[in-house]
């Protein structure tokens, strides 16, 4: 249900220092700690010894010592120390998975090791540009990945799932335009001319009469995802507009749970550090909104079995099928060829103002 | 081990309204909801579209409106509405269930739907009828539905159980006369001349002397019981005797699981509110005694893979064995004819009090 | 995982009294209780007629009485009582299980109960000899026993896991002999001479100079485990060291939990009440710390699947798997003859300070 040779988020790199943070990505348990030198370090969190987890351990000078008996590892997961004894066993040896820094971000490479391609790495340079401020948060969903997924490919939901801050009638009511880029990317485009701001909206732009919106939803197999959302007054020029573009980058934890690492980059207003903390805060509640949902939702479909999802004549459902069609396309891949790569495509185009795809 | 060509309590009608009711029965989900023009609707609660339960959403003018993208079903279960578009698909489409409101209570039937016969309703009448005056109640028992009638047709454990309210020796020291009755129906009948009256007895008689009481079990498989209570003080007329005639309505939300509405009609004191108020609380307070026992006998009995009950050469084992027998009957006949009904038979007549069987 | 015919620790003689106890050992449910002439009954705590507990009853005249339906049970667990009818049904019988009392300490035998011979309890004569004095508790650990043994058999994770109250650097760095007795018995034993006391060293000796500290964890299979501990000041003679010996009796309730009943005899300050009640709550401290990682060790292999430990080239590993081979040779024997039994070793000989192996 997942792919395994692509690089998944780890974790934003701020939280990540010389202590252990213990978390798991496809079922597979990890330790992540930074070393003195400042280098990222993820390994199973699994002392080879007794088998308990090292999170339970220390680190001391750069090696991790297992809570449990003390033996230590160092960063290449080789056995550093034995109380009691001299010699070291070679096989006692915790397994390392290749690890990079991007955008602020951590990222896992969790397939075959060798083949962990920093290039193969997402653009996502609006988290880390000085053109861009950027407010952050994590949740944690009890759900299968791939209905996160779902849900940002059919944005309709946030009439009636985000009333309190995104939503509108407009949104469910205004037409999608669907293309797919690449074999990896699905973009949802729609047009929402002269409508009534949402709260979220009328706080940003500080401004409660009509607007022009725009909202393209771009996702890249398996789990980065960008909402892009325009809004300008409709008196004002598109090219003008305010642009946030908050990225949802899912990595999955297990079968029915999701790490879910966000941020909302925006173009305006970049030194507003109140803004960022009322951005932060607006886009936590409805995240939380879609939690609910998505693990009352995952919770019925595990107790039919997980079913797939029914294939309705509804028109906002072809931006989340097509999602599915992409990621049932590189899995296949992957089963074919163990070895194979996916290589990302560009999300957005930051020389122009996002424009419809007919335009 | 249930069967589905029967009308099952669905729940008081007094409780459902102009909004959605979510409740399981037979391991099916369903919402309850009443129309504007009064009419009870249950439907599958289950969106076709997204497959989320449709009780996060609302009520819209007589539609359900999905909580998730806004999609609304009318009572009849079609698609009336899907936002942002004009055509409805067809076969998007809630199932129904067939429903019936009789005695104040709702009814449902989660058999072949087109042989749904309201004639098959049990006759309740003790629960609307202006004879007599009725306490009311609800509770979850986390038990298989067949424990509890196994319990109500063995009331010996009242003088184990319910030592405060209803027990007293005299209950399990009295033979029991058992009768079967038209393939649905098991009397368990008992007298105990002369005896102190119980706590919750000596309350309603408002008498501490010696008392005549009587007590018959009724069961109607597969979830109906009766437990007509007849008491008078020995020196007066069993003709004048108070009667009540607690209905246990027993309906499986699921395999271990079991939604427990009760009325307790009786023929006396019929405008007392107060004596309302105490007989609900003192038989809730009954009831619950019976859960804790009920549901620790589940878990062993899980925990044992559910052996069959062993049949042991207890005499008040007649009761329960003989209920047994007869549901095992018609789970048969289900089996050979998944269209076949159960005819109900009447539970008690009121032209007299009721006389035990040998009389 | 476990063998049957050998005495498990059921409880403390204290703790049974004229009342219902229950508990589980092996995945068998039992009550234990003691008659009015003072003898222990364990017997199946399964009420034959409609298999609930019979913990949930009482206890009346030296008999159980279910508190279901009042059936009575005997010491010998026959049917001695049916409320409403003078025939007792003779197949109506509680399984009783072999049980002795010695050291202060119930025995339960939970194999052929016809081969269960007092002869083989083990000697745990220091739970109540006059020369010691015995601080005692119980703690109930969710983890397979396997997995404390191997804890009790290698006591370098007291350096690391108790800082608190016995360990110190000195434990984990000092090398251990391992001696194994009679098929039954693994000694293992450590010298640490020249120390600095732990703190829980320190109170008992009211001494905070250096100290010759010894060590031997001997664990009988499938469940005994003594840890003596003798501690002096390096200025004073080995023959007048404070010696203690903690029990650590573990009978498994289910394959993934333990009953941990405890004793710690010292041989000083015998009268030392508050010394005794401080022993009691270090020691309890320090066996809690033991709970929380053999809980979660459990845990981690029980989601891979319970994987055998692997053996790597750690030199303290020799006593755990030196037990686990003792137990796998008690296992295949009970395989071979299911009437098999295996008589105890002495854990220690208390006519001269214990000695290392060697000398």
């Amino acid at each position: 249900m997942w792919i395994k040779n692509c690089w998944y988020v780890a974790g934003f790199s701020a939280e990540i220092g010389q202590t252990l943070t213990a978390r798991k990505f496809l079922n597979q348990a990890v330790i992540l700690w930074r070393t003195s030198a400042g280098n990222v370090v993820i390994m199973e969190d699994r002392c080879p010894h007794r088998l308990v987890p090292l999170s339970l351990g220390t680190l001391v000078k750069d090696q991790v010592q297992c809570g449990y008996h003390g033996l230590r590892f160092d960063e290449k997961g080789a056995c550093a120390h034995v109380p009691g004894q001299e010699t070291l066993p070679k096989s006692c040896q915790v397994k390392l998975f290749p690890v990079a820094e991007r955008h602020s971000l951590v990222w896992i490479w969790l397939g075959e090791a060798d083949i962990a391609d920093k290039a193969l790495i997402p653009d996502l340079h609006w988290m880390d540009s000085p053109d861009w401020t950027v407010s952050r948060g994590y949740l944690r969903i009890n759900a299968d990945y791939r209905l996160l997924n779902d849900n940002l490919l059919d944005l309709s939901h946030e009439t009636y799932v985000h009333k309190e801050t995104i939503g509108s009638g407009a949104v469910a009511d205004s037409p999608v335009t669907v293309t797919v880029d690449g074999g990896r990317v699905v973009r949802v485009h729609r047009e929402m001319p002269n409508i009534d701001p949402p709260p979220l909206f009328a706080l940003v732009l500080n401004h409660t009469g009509k607007i022009n919106r725009w909202q393209v939803a771009i996702h890249m197999a398996p789990g980065i995802n960008m909402t892009e959302a325009g809004v300008h007054p409709v008196e004002t020029d598109r090219a003008l507009a305010h642009i946030i573009r908050p990225l949802h980058l899912l990595t999955p934890e297990t079968e029915h749970s999701t790490h879910y690492f966000w941020g909302v980059p925006r173009n305006f207003r970049l030194d507003d550090a109140e803004l960022t903390v009322q951005l932060q805060k607006g886009v936590a509640h409805t995240f939380d909104e879609d939690r609910d949902f998505l693990e009352i939702q995952d919770r019925c479909l595990q107790a039919e079995g997980m079913p797939s999802i029914p294939q309705t004549a509804v028109k906002v459902d072809v931006g989340p099928v097509q999602g599915r069609r992409l990621l049932a396309a590189l899995l296949q891949r992957e089963k074919e060829d163990p070895r194979a790569v996916h290589p990302p495509v560009a999300l957005a185009d930051d020389s122009r103002v996002t424009m419809p795809p007919a335009l």
